[in-house]
């Protein structure tokens, strides 16, 4: 299929130097003086490069040497760590930020794991693995398989929609794996692997990715063995994971050498990292394989996954574009203005919130960002930072933070939504733009914040089946909390209950399952308001789950996971003639300027609308997969 | 003073091996193949070590080669990351933690940057550097300065009553910082760093570092030679910083190397490495330092600082234990299985939140400690973890979560909390085990998270001054959110306010501040609760600073930062005949178990102790700096 693609022309990196062919026994210490001469230290910072460039894509090969392919497996490997499962809504938007980044490889699903899972990889495929950019960009779709017929037969209905397919199957190699979860000797592990990786060629599929699971702890000549052998079957891609995390960088760096030096028939193929955080040192071991001879690394945005997570996408890519010089003159195809925007788009929906102080894409990360920190800002920002902001698409708004208002037109309006990242034209301008008028109207200062949740909104139309009507709630250290709701359905029927509980929230959800009557339960609440000033935004956060059904499958352990529905409200202040406004949005249900009373500043209000746009998430999600929908939806 | 101190006996490493010197042109590949046959691979994994070695103490020497100085910066470096500022009576907390853990030097504050520095810094001195352990063991204590006589007289007057004192001082040395910031000529910044360090030796102290700040981007030959002076003029630490953040892991190795081979005089003092993680690769640097010859790195628990923060104390320590056999041999005298309750305790006051995929110390990073994921338990936890739950301090309750009940003695109270990493005897023991046995008396389950929501309380009694009587609230979308408040001032006396906000937290706030009187600013605001199953834990965090004054300087860039306070509530819920029940604990104010209501349980009544919370340690804090109390302030 990947033939079949349109072909982006080659263009030659605008920095071309002549390839040194590494030593099989290559070791880390690359550049030394007398080779290449260091610039002087000071002048080292990140600056801004318009112009990236990207080798044409055929599977097994990469015309450039020096090109390194950024495999995101945000939606695979990161979406399958507790509590991350996301709608297939969800999954189509981030796929969609990824192409913007120019990502190589989107490793979009499991299919094999569910029907969602394989829904979701399928609407990938055929709308963003066919969307061809100018450049003649496309991204490869990438779906993973266990080594049976069952997994890579799915997987290859999920991904063979897109222009340049890929089934990447895997199967563990270390003895504690095979003698412990696979029960299988030695020979039977390399069988599986030839013959599944022949089987998912016969397909039709020229594009194929063979994984040893737990590599970093396998026996070196073992891998030497079952990698020869997929590579016979038509592997065209050997990924090296470092499964739990446990190499130090010298060390990975050496297996990636020794692989590429030991392996039969290794030069007709690309070798591909994968290394999880787990001692923190993921990122440098992707750098170590990469300056080894990896040129693919598979990473995730955030650094998201289970137990410490992957290597950060991030770190790996601003330290190539920033360092690259000391990295043997590597380089990759991403355009990383659209990082800041992808990460808050995975923070989001994953539900794993950042530290403040991660690296790259964390609050504090630039030092005047902080709100606290601002007094005194230093006139030279590349004394404490080396990287640029706007190199990652964080845009520095002025110390007044007066950035759009009231007499701000649709041109800038557009023009701003553009430099945050966002790609909204025609209707969908047309539509925001009043909201936003709205908002100024009353607002002086219409914040990056106060626009991002606009947009969250706005974006976004999904189902809708319950609608708020009223909230009201008596509660206090003298009386019982008592909550009175008023919900409206997708007929447009009344519904009200009241219901006692242990606080304002508690009692007002359960008068809301009093009327929806859909068990659920509820496995995170949070509330954070960040209120610096009068003008503040609140975010309200819960996460449910249905109490039976809905599960899928884990690729690794086989285990069965529960898949979560995350809703967030937002709530952005703002004060007019001492009077406090509010307006809300709440992601895939409801947006409104409310004032006068600042009712919606409410934090109980806040708390039933995520928690009502969590259940309509939920029934969304099941009419769509039990498509004998009883229950009209609407957009609202 | 140093040589005053008590020495503690040299115990040789158990597994002791020839040390190899390093040649001056060390590489990062310390390990071939031919040299140091590898253990099968699949055998990585980290055991408990139950013995812990550490050579006896010499500012400028370190008898055994192979052990590298645990430096801990968290109260300096930490501390200066936007509102991460803690009370005194915090950092004395996180001292002792750092002393259990083993830490061989306790960066402790800058004193010269307030009079509350100052004085925090004295107070660990004298509490936790003269602690002298049944092993010998005691930390030094270190106090930063900038290359001025009255910082270094004031970091002096701080650190002087430990038994083993350091002073570090520091001064920029690339391009960029003296030129942008100190507006100095290399000669003079050589001349202030020879000088200065001469200084801090003429008052008696034998144990001095300097740091050239910006290393990572500072001229090499530069570098040797103010090096090589501030050696003569009795340097006994020389700590290298890449203080932007920007080197590569072999790249930090090379210059640790280089300045090993090139600076006149460097056998005669200890190397140390100060990473900072802008683009993730602190851990990784640190380690490439110490293999390349450094005998000292500085850390930071859950690696908190500016930016993206510094090297975490965490990876770096279990990477050093869990995988010393590829990094050169080396160890720590850390015991590590207090990392898990320092983690928590420096997230609690620093107010810097981890992300779940934190590695070593995050919520996920133990595979099946999510809550979610619990399903299908792997029988081998290798499997997928190669470092152990308990090694680090996080205990495994078992599937049903029983760990303490009703009938559980005093004795098996004590042994669970030391299991925790808590030391509490005597008076204190038999404090908590009334306050233990009321809330077993009705929870089935008593867990670890409840178990440290009461020591935290106990632990700490500092001053009150209010103390909430009631609170009664009306709100939801109809209403005008109006608040009543009834507070208890030091003396006994009732004083009772209303006020209508934005909602019920706001409305409620406005009333107490309508009573207290002291002008704040509301800095976060964040109500987090977990809640699977009817046990559950609400915890609610404030963070607000005066209006006016409280003001500290910043060490590098000379910023004012504001002072701040935090508070958390907690609420762990429990149903004992179908009643809801609660205990509220917050730190440092009031602990009581309430039941039948369950009033106690509402997020708005959580919300104002937290915030009381805060108040009080503000108002606290004046009043041990004026000494002029005009209120009397009591103990609860």
């Amino acid at each position: 299929m990947a033939s079949m693609a349109a072909r982006p022309a080659f263009r030659p990196p605008t920095t071309a130097a002549a390839f040194t062919p590494l030593h099989p026994h290559f070791h880390l210490h690359i550049l030394h003086h007398h080779q290449h001469p260091r610039k002087p230290a000071a002048a080292i910072s990140c600056s801004i490069d318009s112009h990236y460039r990207r080798p044409s894509y055929t599977p097994n090969h990469i015309p450039d040497p020096k090109y390194i392919r950024i495999f995101d497996t945000t939606l695979r490997d990161g979406e399958q760590s507790p509590g991350a499962t996301m709608t297939t809504e969800e999954k189509l938007d981030i796929a969609k930020q990824l192409a913007k980044l120019g990502v190589d490889i989107i490793e979009a699903g499991f299919p094999a794991s569910s029907a969602a899972d394989l829904e979701a990889v399928k609407l990938i495929a055929s709308e963003v693995g066919t969307a061809v950019d100018e450049d003649g960009y496309v991204p490869v779709i990438c779906g993973l398989a266990r080594c049976n017929k069952r997994d890579i037969d799915l997987s290859w209905e999920a991904v063979r929609g897109a222009l340049r397919p890929r089934i990447h199957t895997f199967i563990a190699t270390s003895r504690i794996h095979m003698e412990d979860k696979l029960k299988m000797t030695k020979e039977v592990v390399v069988e599986k692997a030839r013959s599944m990786v022949a089987y998912a060629r016969s397909l039709g599929c020229d594009d194929v990715e063979f994984s040893p699971e737990d590599a970093g702890r396998s026996d070196k000549e073992f891998l030497y063995k079952i990698l020869g052998e997929v590579i016979k079957a038509g592997a065209t891609t050997l990924n090296i994971p470092d499964t739990v995390g446990c190499t130090v960088p010298h060390e990975f760096g050496q297996l990636i050498a020794d692989i590429k030096a030991n392996t039969p028939g290794i030069e007709n193929v690309i070798i591909s990292t994968h290394c999880q955080n787990d001692l923190g040192l993921s990122t440098a071991n992707t750098l170590a394989g990469a300056c080894a001879g990896a040129r693919q690394v598979e990473v995730t945005i955030n650094g998201i996954g289970e137990r410490a997570g992957n290597a950060a996408f991030e770190e790996v890519v601003m330290a190539i574009k920033c360092r690259g010089e000391v990295l043997n003159g590597l380089y990759t195809g991403i355009n990383t203005k659209h990082l800041v925007m992808t990460s808050k788009m995975v923070e989001e929906y994953s539900g794993l919130a950042l530290q403040r102080h991660k690296a790259v894409v964390g609050q504090n990360a630039f030092a005047h960002e902080s709100g606290i920190h601002q007094d005194g800002m230093l006139k030279n920002t590349l004394t404490y930072e080396f990287i640029s902001a706007e190199d990652i698409g964080l845009h520095r708004t002025d110390k007044s933070g007066i950035v759009l208002g009231k007499l701000s037109g649709r041109h800038a309006l557009g023009a701003k939504l553009s430099e945050l990242g966002y790609d909204i034209d025609g209707k969908e301008l047309d539509d925001l733009f009043w909201r936003f008028k709205a908002i100024a109207q009353h607002k002086k200062n219409v914040t990056d914040d106060d626009l991002m949740a606009l947009v969250s909104d706005e974006v976004f139309q999904p189902q809708v089946v319950w609608k708020l009507g009223d909230v009201q709630v008596t509660c206090g250290s003298t009386g019982l909390p008592t909550a009175t709701i008023r919900l409206i359905d997708a007929d447009g029927e009344e519904h009200i209950a009241c219901q006692v509980g242990m606080g304002p929230v508690d009692s007002a959800y359960k008068a809301i399952d009093l009327i929806v009557k859909v068990p659920v339960i509820l496995l995170e609440y949070s509330l954070i308001a960040v209120t610096e000033g009068i003008d503040a935004i609140a975010t309200t956060r819960v996460l449910i789950r249905a109490e039976k059904d809905d599960i899928s499958t884990h690729a690794s352990t086989g285990e069965n996971i529960h898949r979560t529905y995350r809703s967030v409200s937002y709530m952005i202040y703002f004060s007019f003639q001492n009077i406090m406004h509010a307006f809300v949005v709440v992601h895939n249900i409801v947006y409104f300027v409310v004032s006068g009373t600042g009712a919606s500043m409410d934090i109980v209000i806040s708390s039933v609308r995520a928690y009502i746009g969590a259940l309509n998430k939920l029934l969304g999600h099941k009419n769509r997969l039990n498509k004998d929908t009883t229950k009209r939806t609407m957009h609202v």
